[in-house]
């Protein structure tokens, strides 16, 4: 290790780029998919635009599903440039993060399908599959911040020693809002849970942004 | 600050590349995603070949989108090469124009089919739609130049100090240019609507390369 | 431009970064999209075996078309190589060349469609479908052989002058072969436009290496 | 050649560069595709709750296919961080990798299909199927390792002569427990073949960790 450290650098160097490269195509196409969940409707001929009127909460899922997935992006953004190099752990991680992500897709369109349809029971199981998924979402950064907390030499030199330490608790935010959202959305009434899961985006969305400000992590 | 100004150069630079990475990834996919919009017709045994003749509106739907999204991606493009750094307000008005360019496939698939059907009402509808969509996508347009006349620390040192001004009423061509389309395409003859989107993708497309041959942006 | 020529030469290089990696995602995407082509077969319980066994069209089809969009995509990264610079109208033919092979997951569906149905009227339609569109494909790289001849600042210094001369005639055997096919397939068999539809691709995947190994392009 | 050495290096660097971007592109999309596999149940109203408990074979088909996958992609980027060139027999080998790859959406969905179904005769079709996808998929990466020991001009200078060497029968296990599961999950029992499924992305995860921590190829 010690007669050549050119190529061991070269090499976690080049492993950053495409970790990064990898994350971006997939939030990119998570991000585009997301329109195929918009239901097309099929109605008689002539009643496409009472439909279209009708598929509001296509609209909403997507609007909400869209900025969920661009704050998460954001949020990897930031992560990664205070990362300089990786090890399989921290892959491993990563991958973790991106297979949550990866599913918001589907109980999106199911809570969309749900609500289209106007049915109780159906939209109290969407309102808790979509509290599951954002739940395992959180879940999945949960081991990120400590990890780099005790590795410091994966994190550039400027980020402060204490910078990851203070956003332990920010995943346990996210999962005891999408339980208290799926028992609330079960027991006394699905629209509580859309309204947890649209402050859930507006919380991680602010805060990234208010982060930054004060030169920390915006996640 | 002022003590380690290299981290933050660093910072920005690295922004930069992962912001037209994904916007990269983004366009690349809603481009490819149009083709599932073509109907795959299904027809009983021997009349695939008939079936074909009458998808016209789909090829044109089609081609039409691909114009349409390809000429976003050479403005987006165009953008960017004057973009120096990003910060926050940026990465969000950035994501307001990949989410109303990803709702594309939608609107145009929709268009496709009301045309196939021939049914004057579903084609109203959809026209007005397709308008709505479109104009979305203008307006997302509306904040950044503005954004960036006032922000000159995020702007190459090479590009105009008037240069962004001049772009200011280019997002409202498009906005007024839907608006129209979509009372003339639901009042008067739905065709109509069709002629100015297909003129708006000519005027974005000639203007892009206008601009650039007199130095200007091709936005 | 002789006051500033970095910015304009910076201008320039990352164009063809931006260009490459849009292409690059276009080309992963709709080699990857050719799977969803596969059809998924619904049949009574108990008869999965026999239906995968009968599936044979579409797994010939998505070979076809996976060597055939790896083919183009070699062919693109070879081009890629030898350009410097682009300027708009480079943007615009290389956009007409993503353009049509983005089409290319529709006619390689319909065609497995056709003979996995058996009706020699469907088999004869989707020939020629196939045939027009991978016309179309050829016809779209008809201009830019001639217009990097033509503009030889937008070509790498180490690549010979009369490289690009050589491969006018190129394209022109693709849209032969495809109005070969289409007519051979339409009055005698669809079989025999298959075999010309395979021939094809080992023509541009053979010509691609062998020109290689001879300095030339892989066009 | 000797007159001219630095294009002939500028053009291998830049092959590289491609052809990880568009791996990472392919795999990204591939990684993504899978939750479109996952069934979204088209139920009675009121059905949701119910249909969602019953549809686990699309959860662990999901999670089974995305680490399948994600290992895939960590064994690519493994390999890739030790070649310093790419020539066209090299890039062919690649495409075989992509190519049995991007098939896995297509056997992974037909088998939680049919685990879902519970009919025998459709689980041990479909067992067969991704048995035979995934034997071609390590098939596909047989050549790879004897081609880059013979060619050493194409690997950076810092691997070990007999790197390649120990990794000649790693997708030869591959194909021989795709074999065996094939067979036991055909005339003894569908599950066997599941858990031998399991076993393989778990060997090919640890053997990619445990292979690295000794400064081997985590291939």
């Amino acid at each position: 290790m010690t007669t050549k450290p050119a190529p061991t650098e070269d090499l976690c160097t080049a492993e950053t780029t495409r970790v990064e490269a990898f994350s971006d195509g997939v939030f990119a196409i998570i991000i585009t998919l997301l329109v195929l969940e918009i239901h097309r409707p099929e109605v008689a001929a002539g009643g496409l635009g009472q439909a279209l009127i009708q598929g509001w909460p296509f609209y909403l899922a997507y609007l909400m599903a869209f900025l969920y997935v661009g704050v998460m992006w954001l949020n990897h953004h930031a992560l990664f440039q205070r990362i300089r190099r990786v090890d399989p752990t921290l892959i491993w991680i990563n991958l973790g993060i991106l297979g949550t992500s990866t599913l918001m897709p589907f109980p999106t369109g199911l809570l969309a399908i749900a609500f289209h349809s106007g049915n109780l029971n159906d939209e109290r199981a969407a309102v808790v599959l979509y509290a599951l998924i954002a739940g395992l979402m959180s879940a999945a950064w949960l081991p990120m911040f400590p990890y780099l907390h005790k590795n410091r030499q994966l994190v550039h030199e400027r980020v402060p020693e204490l910078e990851f330490r203070a956003q332990f608790s920010r995943p346990m935010v996210g999962i005891v809002a999408n339980i208290a959202a799926a028992m609330l959305g079960w027991f006394v009434n699905p629209w509580l849970a859309l309204i947890i899961f649209g402050g859930m985006v507006a919380y991680h969305a602010l805060t990234s942004q208010g982060l930054r400000h004060k030169g920390g992590p915006a996640t």
